[in-house]
């Protein structure tokens, strides 16, 4: 049996796995996100235990995607200083001897879910995270979605309502999709939690509006077979019906969207979503050597 | 020498071409577009004149671009009923015993421009045009951007100025983009056709706001290496550098985008991108027979 090795990484906690050919996961364990080089002392002793043939990452970023760059693989302009400019695919591939492939944990995340989730047996799906942050991935064509960088679909404009002042708390863009709709945003607005609100209506109704706006965006835009929701703030499952209901009313039939209820839907591996992706990664770069 | 045919179908001519294996186009002709059987009547026999090896076509929309659907290669829901469900390709195919590429005249042009145009050497782009209307195509790593169905991008919702009160003229969506800066929009709306508002600052300050808006979407969801702009509306020079300076400031320097003045350009094939990237996807079609 060959054994892979897959890493989420994100900004509070790495999640690592090690899963066989067929990309099931088989044994996996949490570290907290330290210091770059004390995290990478932490986790290579147990991908080098199971030999994996390649590793596959899902990362937080910003993340240079582009092959042709000096900075490839390295974590970008991140508010976390330690991690800026840090060179984490190359140390990877320098110290684990093996394969690495990498793009962004959304993507990773969208990627699991076409293979074997929600979006099973599609050329195309987005996933979209709305939870301390919102980000999103895509795979078209069974590609990742990589062009001159990453896709950053949670800082898109949309149009905010009259009756809604709130400033937004996006640091970048004030005001933007992440703004105005992320998990933060609805507390600072509310005053609350979102998990505390769950049954104020009017709460609710804005957030949908917010995140079909985004939805007809994408829509329009990538043309996506199917958008998997995830993150804390889809929890609120009462979300689905609403947001579905306004893309509707926003698009207007100007484009053939699927049936909504299985065109708008949960992911298909719960929160093994950006895992199972990265695990796939491994497999195809050990494929592609 | 092998011929390929390509045809650049809008609603109010066909531009037909023949071509060669190296993508070079060596005769044009243009003909009105009329009901669907004599505007294919009209152009077979040219085709058939030079034997050509395949077709490529991009096409006004809505079109199906789903290989799966029974309404693969028809064109769709378009206002234009004497078009409205006609078996386009199908009907290629069935007159000329040929293969029949299609895809949206946008996603044509964006092909076109990265193959051989502003955008060549590069793995992404994307092809905007401003004109009658608004409409978007794109590359992404060397593949045509389709996915349910093709894109829309020109109908995507922007914040509309307080100081502007125009209803837009989007019959779908009121004040989408192409409802609000089209070019039916600018002239209704400053009472004038955009030839002859040329000196007026005040208009190119809103246009190219607006059209900065839709690029920071674009940008934000497909990370393109270059944005082609094309169209009648971008005959006013004057935008460009005013879009590359709203882009800028929307962005804020969230995400690394190419030198502003590479990234957002003239198209290169002038108005003979479309028309080329049809005919680069007729002997695409012949390769993969």
């Amino acid at each position: 049996m060959a054994y892979y090795g897959a890493i989420e990484a994100g900004g509070t906690k790495f999640c690592c796995a090690i899963g066989n050919e067929h990309g099931e996961i088989v044994e996996e364990w949490i570290i907290p996100t330290e210091h770059p080089e004390k995290t990478l002392q932490t986790l290579i002793p147990f991908f080098r235990k199971h030999a994996i043939e390649a590793l596959g990452v899902g990362s937080f970023g910003p993340i240079c995607v582009q092959k042709d760059d000096p900075f490839y693989g390295y974590i970008m302009n991140t508010p976390k200083a330690e991690w800026k400019h840090y060179p984490f695919i190359p140390e990877l591939e320098k110290q684990l001897g093996v394969p690495v492939s990498f793009t962004t944990d959304v993507n990773a995340a969208a990627l699991g879910e076409l293979t074997k989730g929600a979006a099973k047996g599609l050329n195309s799906c987005m996933y979209i995270t709305v939870g301390t942050g919102i980000g999103a991935g895509a795979v078209v064509k069974n590609e990742l979605l990589h062009g001159h960088s990453h896709p950053e679909m949670g800082h898109i404009l949309i149009r905010q309502h009259e009756s809604d002042q709130f400033a937004g708390v996006c640091p970048a863009h004030g005001s933007c999709l992440e703004g105005l709709a992320a998990g933060p945003a609805i507390e600072k607005r509310w005053g609350k939690p979102a998990k505390e609100l769950a049954q104020e209506e009017s709460v609710w109704a804005l957030e949908a509006d917010y995140l079909a706006q985004a939805l007809m965006q994408y829509t329009l835009i990538l043309s996506p077979e199917r958008i998997i929701m995830g993150g804390g703030v889809m929890k609120q499952k009462q979300l689905f019906p609403l947001i579905r209901e306004k893309l509707a009313a926003y698009v207007n039939d100007y484009v053939d969207m699927p049936p909504l209820d299985t065109y708008i839907v949960s992911p298909g591996l719960e929160d093994k979503a950006g895992m199972t992706g990265a695990l796939l990664l491994a497999i195809e770069a050990k494929r592609n050597v």
